[in-house]
């Protein structure tokens, strides 16, 4: 089972994954964040104090189809906390042959991977569109990227207030 | 019947849209687009290239309602993509008076149409409010416009991730 | 009955609000709202236009929670509207222990108040991230409170173009 979890900043798709997760005896986090900032660091520190301590983790900012598919089993759950992350490093990577590689690969592997999936991604493309080209091209990517993952995963929601409401595939 | 399909920048509005009108021997697309920069001349070819070549096509910056009338008939879909660009055009027109007028000439229009009537738009108001104060009056008089179309439209849905949400109406 | 209602800006979060509110003999309006600036005075004498007379109204920028201890009451409905000005207001005082405070003392008193509640806020986190880091706090204390709210209320609905989606609890 693949499951998409869409939801704003703050929205608690973070929590709701975890949660689901945590049905799993067997689970792998995989962080996409680098910790460039004290910003960042203080959501990945907020992030990973609520975590079990017996979950797997593993950090991969970029190759995240090799990651997939390197850590994805039978009977364990990966958690991919977030697409978002994953999106801005790979579109802002000094490599610009990376992103449709990268993107294409992740497109790729979803449909043979074993186990359960669960990806994390942020909803950007609600508000205003943004001034600068790079923010546009971003928020563009983003949506593109939510449809293309919108077919190949089982089922999709969307959370605000911490609820889901799914869009697609069996209730949660 | 009239639906207004709401969603995100990249969400597939415009591909449900097509997909909806796809059901009718008759299209007529009516584009709201003006062409003025190289970003949005991408962005119209990318829509035509995947618009069934029997379609019509009618380009109406402006005068919305008066293209509805002349184009709505029995048997036939009218897809209008979107309404947001429309929106822009006439908010940021020289005329001052036209958005009030070409608004209501909308609203007064469509209950009278033959047909079908797909309308596209953008939800952009979900995001934080914006600095300036000419984004702030777009992002109100869209979300004004919605309320009103929500009444006038038959059906109403929200799309993200290229999956529709039915908030009134017959399921899509 | 504490229903939270979210929706994004001029998505008629407030109508809805106020139909749901004149099912009630005896309401209170709550606003958080201090009257700074033209806009906001337009923005006020426009909904305060809509409101019928008979309706209790009081201001309250900042202690929301002493605020609705003093005017719930059995069989009377306050209506607060909304949270998101309420929130700016205490994000940005002075005091900078006014929020932490001020957020616990709402949270606490929810739970134990008569009557009906219901709680308008702006769904603010569904754009790009914004630049600035005091934006990004408000988008990330706004996301936060809603999660919050979303445990303590028993009913929570989106609304989108005047149109509600329930995510928790009994249908309006």
């Amino acid at each position: 089972m693949r499951t998409l979890i869409l939801g704003g900043a703050r929205s608690g798709k973070s929590a709701l994954a975890e949660r689901l997760a945590g049905a799993h005896a067997d689970v792998v986090y995989l962080a996409t964040a680098q910790p460039l900032d004290g910003e960042m660091d203080a959501r990945i520190a907020h992030h990973r104090a609520r975590r079990p301590a017996q979950w797997g983790c593993v950090e991969e900012p970029v190759e995240l189809a090799a990651a997939l598919r390197a850590h994805a089993a039978p009977g364990r759950c990966v958690l991919v906390d977030c697409l978002t992350l994953w999106l801005s490093n790979v579109l802002g990577h000094e490599d610009e042959t990376l992103f449709e590689r990268e993107r294409s690969a992740l497109l790729s592997a979803l449909p043979g991977l074993s186990g359960s999936v669960l990806l994390v991604s942020n909803e950007v493309g609600l508000g205003v569109v943004p001034m600068g080209a790079l923010s546009r091209r971003f928020v563009d990517e983003a949506g593109r990227l939510h449809q293309a993952l919108g077919e190949v995963c089982e089922r999709v929601a969307f959370v605000a207030a911490g609820l889901p409401l799914v869009l697609k595939g069996p209730p949660l």
